[in-house]
């Protein structure tokens, strides 16, 4: 019986067409996080279970985590997200690095869901941490790297909103209006506040607090009022480096247990689209829970799958060519011949892909066309022989006989 | 307790410094297979069980697969090859592609291997595969491609070998010398030849084929006599290219059975470490297992970890600079006003990082130091005044006043 051609459930093949925007967005986005002097780094995919049992929240691990026994019956995980890796790296070496220290990755990661718009299996997550600085100003870079890539890859301050909540003082108000149940569980349900009913919401809230008044009072007064002068003040720091879409959220929570300070999420603007696309905070807990001293850290985490969507719904995805220029189309048996003008265009920076399949002429720009690529350069006996070769332009059809020197000077100014 | 800095097992962690090694080798890949017309794509790390029981050895299914049931009780595994992935992909568009289509990928693969020098459980492997070119065109080009790569990775002639091989040819001297077992014992156990004391190989040899005698001269006999025409005028055709250190070598196998005619293998010729780096060959059947008319395929596959190291034998590997150009040291309060020269470093191209922890100078500058980022650049009240900004050499301890134009030029031409 004839296998599958389907990839495995809730994950993406990427043919080169699909391959080519990915390079595009993680290009955009290296370039920005580089500019602010983080540097890149990599962890294996496979880390031993612990290390997610020990953080990340129940339903990540008895649900979502694809975990098993290897050979040696250690147990171990396929990475759901990063953030233990870049702690166990960091502590291995918590004395040899310099601080502020700043690492950057872009894994991917696995998390058995239900496949969905915007949530699959398997995604790519750019992960941005800084290590080090205790002061919001660390939460303020963090916050202002984000922008950054959403500015590089043409998003307007119209397009999506950034919104910041403190959790020191989310936990001052959840204590004044008397908790009812755990804080984690407290900060789990806050998280759900804008994924159903209010009303439903509300009614809720008296099964985990006392005081619902309050509480309803609080989470309803979205960046208005004297909420608390240093989420603001944080605020106004943020606006003076030139992000103005930016709301004091009193409800946002990121749903985990481990946010110590400032948490962010930046949400689509777009009516039909409305969500929260990728956040992050201050966890400063993380890194001592492998045997070091404790470090402040602050980071984000945003996915291949949610930015595309964003990218695609607001229509800034531009026309991504591909990355060979020109086939050589062969006349008669010159393949041997041909490699001297062909590995000079390569020399030049030029992408030359060959039809070496000794087919008809007819055939081989048929199938050149059908490959997407723009240019057709013929080499025959008598080309080689004059040094003058016809370019053709198979999007428009013309044609121009160039030496080699011209047929690479108008394929490197495409 | 404490949870364990250390990596899995086999795996590594990729600090900065090793990630950039990683990076350099990666771009100069991309760079020489684009340049011969290759397009990227990527496959899911999950495949279906079934896609590597059909094919690869049994030693690779029942000893190295790391496989598991998910959740849904599906049979899958994390890839240990690449070649399934792209044959189930290119079925999948088996009619929309243009032939001959090129494909590469850089994926990482998961083998449970005994680590040692040179192999990894986890290792990262260039894959580059043409389609559709029936003739030794096609070999040859992916020969042209392996070799190119380690050209510009600055490898010499002097250093390695392309030995080549035709399994057809093999193929036929194998049944002239009556076979004792399965042609893919005998491909397997043929193979083996270099990896054991020769006495012993042709003492074992009559296990396998009637007339030890005939096959020992067959198999001694490299590059020399005549061998099969065929195979030489291969031989030819890649040195009329400019490929001069290759060599016939008559019991070249690659060990697995799906190869159907030429096969080659690249050799590290440093006396100590005098291996086999990586390889490939062309293999016509495995597109057809996903249902498909079948497909001419030729393809090779190149490993991280022997390449790194073949690379650092022989002393191949640039310094690698970071990618941070400055670091921006904050004299007093300024973190905010220093935004604005900052940002227009950045957006010059510069990436700098910024020293926000409000330590003392030394102490900051201590850190940069250590970082290992090359310059300084102070920021405070004074500086932002005049528009002059001190720049620190701080590997030669020199320093220079300029303005902002001036140190953007400078760090740009470093």
């Amino acid at each position: 019986m004839a296998l599958s051609i389907q990839p495995y459930k809730g994950a993406r093949d990427f043919y080169p067409e699909d391959k080519r925007v990915q390079k595009y967005m993680f290009a955009k986005i290296r370039q920005v996080v580089e500019s602010y002097g983080y540097q890149e780094f990599d962890a294996p995919l496979i880390e031993p279970f612990e290390i997610y049992a020990a953080k990340s929240g129940d339903e990540l691990v008895n649900e979502q985590l694809y975990s098993f026994e290897d050979r040696g019956g250690r147990k171990v995980a396929i990475r759901p997200e990063m953030t233990p890796s870049v702690s166990r790296m960091v502590a291995g070496r918590r004395q040899e690095l310099a601080y502020p220290a700043r690492l950057y990755s872009i894994p991917n990661l696995w998390r058995y869901e239900r496949p969905q718009k915007g949530r699959l299996r398997e995604h790519w997550q750019l992960n941005v941490d800084l290590f080090g600085i205790e002061s919001a100003k660390g939460d303020a870079e963090i916050i202002q790297v984000a922008d950054s890539i959403m500015k590089s890859l043409g998003a307007t301050p119209d397009m999506y909103e950034i919104r910041i909540n403190s959790r020191q003082m989310l936990d001052i108000k959840i204590q004044a209006s008397g908790p009812k149940k755990e804080f984690s569980e407290i900060i789990s349900f806050l998280d759900k506040k804008n994924k159903m009913p209010q009303d439903e919401f509300f009614n809720r809230l008296s099964e985990y607090v006392n005081d619902v008044a309050a509480m309803k009072e609080w989470l309803s007064s979205a960046d208005v009022g004297d909420m608390g002068g240093e989420i603001f003040k944080f605020k106004e720091s943020l606006q003076t480096v030139g992000i103005t879409n930016i709301l004091v959220d009193p409800s946002l929570t990121r749903g985990f247990d481990y946010y110590t300070d400032i948490v962010f999420e930046v949400f689509d603007k777009d009516p039909e689209n409305n969500r929260s696309m990728f956040g992050g905070g201050r966890y400063d807990g993380l890194v001592a829970q492998f045997g070091v001293e404790p470090l402040p850290t602050v980071g984000f985490g945003m996915g291949d799958v949610t930015l595309l969507n964003f990218l695609q719904t607001h229509n800034l995805l531009p026309e991504l060519k591909p990355e060979t220029s020109v086939t050589a189309i062969l006349i008669g048996d010159v393949y041997e011949a041909a490699q001297a003008p062909i590995n000079q265009l390569r020399a030049k920076g030029i992408n030359v892909a060959v039809d070496s399949s000794g087919r008809k002429i007819d055939s081989q720009i048929k199938n050149a066309v059908k490959s997407g690529v723009r240019y057709a350069l013929f080499i025959g006996e008598s080309e080689l022989g004059s040094g003058r070769f016809k370019l053709r332009d198979l999007a428009q059809g013309s044609e121009e006989e160039l030496d080699l020197d011209q047929a690479a000077a108008k394929l490197s100014a495409e």
